[in-house]
């Protein structure tokens, strides 16, 4: 069976990734494509939009009872968002949302409308990510007070906010699995007298430089020892086949809010 | 409680870094230390001899019916272990072996001990390493065939064998997780036309270079992102350290035979 | 004063990259641009086609006498080359070469020119690269016989060689430096029992996975230190901004045959 | 020939691995070893205590005027130095200087002593850190404004300040190549909304874990590609290493104050 699957904004940037993705998929098509009202891409073939060559879909202004898909995934803006809901709840579709910086009232409809439709829900579609926060809580749990905890994260030259959420998140969930409070145990920079370190702290440390995509590494350093996890994106398709596999993984799901922890399998 | 340790060959270099944990450890104390017979080092202290200061405890040529111990670390020879593994079953105590190089007869006896006395037995001991190993098993299970396996791995100068036996156990386990065989998936070097990469490849990179103790980096590289588990070792004293977690764990423990994933708790 | 750049194939990959580059840089204007005779982007915006909006300079089938401009950087094909040279002596226009795979016949061409004309011939317009080259010649110089020197080079699954050609340019470079010949101590993998690591080798790990573009590291190794230079490209951007750096520096010249080591101030 | 050593404080850390060192060197010999008066090392063997085996050389109190040696290699406390410039200043011998923390008083005596016998004075004698120093001028000076500055340094947890002298070391390079003051460039740790990154700064991302010796790296990363020069630390043979180059080097010298980088030939 083939996914035929809906993406709105496919005329941006993460939108062309999408379907540069679901073209090189086996199993999925691209069933419609849309663009906002007024777009200069309407009309325009979403393959040819992408650089992927010509797919027969030209966008549209709007998705309509003619088009059938299996699932739409929404990776536009939070403005938008509420559309694709109403959409897919109207007419019990499947729904993969990336879209971030969604207020409360989206988060509420999100809620309602996964009471009768299946919905993934995730501000970070990176499978190497999200299993990266798996292996982070587990190694915290082996090797506890044993070790120090440092967060190093590198991100291009425009990043205006320092530590990326995904460092953040990685803290969190060690801080997590070590029972500590990140709010109190984060040490930003070290200059000057510091003294020795304290066991209790977890280090982040900040780099900004070039075009670098997003690079993640914790380190937990002992005595005669350190074992590192490390993520780099290189790329959004990361994103487009993070949503891909959470578009496949829906297809079996029954009605409820999911997110990537869900799909990967990693949710004791 | 104070843990009473007893260790065989405390002058040798694995016996000296020993001494030192113990030495450092809150919970534990050198209950009684020796050396093999005719060795220089009988009569000296096992303290001074590690370099951590007088312990009070002169190494003996063997120990004795007066010597009190709760759990004996053997990281001597294969041609001593089986005396350690007697001893141990005649007298009720508990058992670390970190004594690599086993030959089947030996294994045989400690099986049979192990039915009366808990023992450990792993020819790594690294906390490091064998947490990577359920890392590895863990992200090998959600990456699945998306992402290409790369192991590289550094030692120093003098390591006549490669890739090192901690690698291909890594190998090992990437491919058993995937589903493959790694004598036929295995690929150790690339040179000249090799053509696009076969997926279901397992490549190994060896350095050897200086006086790099251990280094072992997996990546799993898939398009637009990578994930990297990283091992470092910097002294024998990372196996010092694993030995004591499990002679820790080994006190709550009913005869049996155990490895470092029980210590550990990472068996399902 | 604003530098004229020519670019032919500017709907290439290669060639959209340059125009992105020279569309980016402030003393640079695109003042004309081709496509092969008979290509669909003939008449399509320079600009547009490189996605970084309207140039007003559509691709023309051939650069005509009415065209001005100052330096012609050419990343096309080895058969179209040789037009490109004569259209630049004839005109007595600079000239940036960084197509790779010329033969003898097109090389003997470019010297002649280069009489006449200042011309860069570059298989690599990488600053880094070229930078590291000189870097690595200068470590390899002071560290001499007291290092282990190891190459490890990381691509996509795609490329088809092994080890890269800036791997083995690499190796080349430091074996020069340390009076030894690539081809006798190069070695590309080692497997099972090698034995202790022969000095006066230089070793090469070849990674292929996912969708790196391309790194490369230098390691020397030693007693109680290790020294690495490394390289990252991310995007062929560092070859289009390597070509711009060529054009600017050749805009001072007097006819010659320059390399990157020349436009980078790195000969002696 | 071969180059007697006189080493004091030969049973302190330093002074044990300075005595590994010269034992293992071909062309060096230990003439003469000391501790200072009242020691309990005195009368021992030098190399028994540094491990290697006995040498024939018992720890004195003090050099005394039978004692030949050819260069004193001096790694003890400020409080000491005089004592040795003197001895080297009467008997018209060679010295190196690794101690750090001298006085103005000190470094004084050690430019008189300078005007009659050759000296070394190094307050970091790792030939790999003073060859990246040279690399990171040369790095700086070719990639100058075009790619953004970021250093990265870890050590072990028991480390006081922060950065290390090494890493401030290394920003001063790059700044003045660059033609920045470090002072009014450096940022130190980056966290909530920093905007977008001046290119003017340099940054120091700093890490304190486990038992890391020392690692520092320099990463330059433009548009397109990155360069990254690393020094790793393993063991304070780094140190005694490079104190012997530069007494090998001090035999072929006419008197004067020198320091590493004139030992390894990196002044223009």
């Amino acid at each position: 069976m083939t996914i035929r699957v809906a993406i709105p904004g496919a005329g941006g940037r993460m939108g062309k990734t999408l379907v540069q993705a679901v073209a090189a998929a086996d199993d999925m098509t691209l069933a419609v494509a849309t663009a906002r009202p007024g777009s200069p891409d309407i009309g325009k073939d979403a393959g040819e939009l992408a650089g992927v060559g010509r797919l027969g879909v030209p966008l549209k202004a709007a998705i309509g009872p003619e088009d059938e898909f299996d699932v739409l995934i929404d990776f536009t803006l939070p403005q938008a968002c509420a559309q694709f809901v109403e959409l897919c709840r109207h007419r019990g579709k499947r729904l993969v949302i990336g879209t971030t910086g969604l207020g409360d009232a989206d988060k509420e409809l999100i809620e309602q409308a996964a009471e009768t439709i299946p919905v993934v829900l995730a501000p970070n579609m990176s499978v190497g990510v999200n299993l990266a926060l798996k292996l982070l809580d587990l190694a915290a749990r082996v090797l506890g007070d044993e070790v120090d905890v440092e967060i190093v994260e590198a991100h291009h030259r425009n990043k205006v906010d320092a530590p990326s959420g995904t460092a953040l998140r990685m803290g969190e969930v060690v801080a997590a699995a070590l029972g500590r409070d990140l709010a109190r145990c984060a040490v930003y920079g070290r200059q000057g007298h510091t003294g020795p370190r304290d066991r209790n702290t977890i280090g982040f440390a900040t780099l900004r430089a070039g075009d670098i995509v997003g690079e993640h590494t914790v380190m937990f350093a002992g005595e005669g020892e350190r074992l590192e996890i490390t993520h780099k994106a290189s790329s959004r398709m990361t994103f487009a086949r993070g949503a891909l596999r959470a578009a496949r993984w829906l297809m079996g799901q029954a009605p409820g809010l999911y997110d990537m922890q869900d799909v990967l399998g990693l949710k004791d």
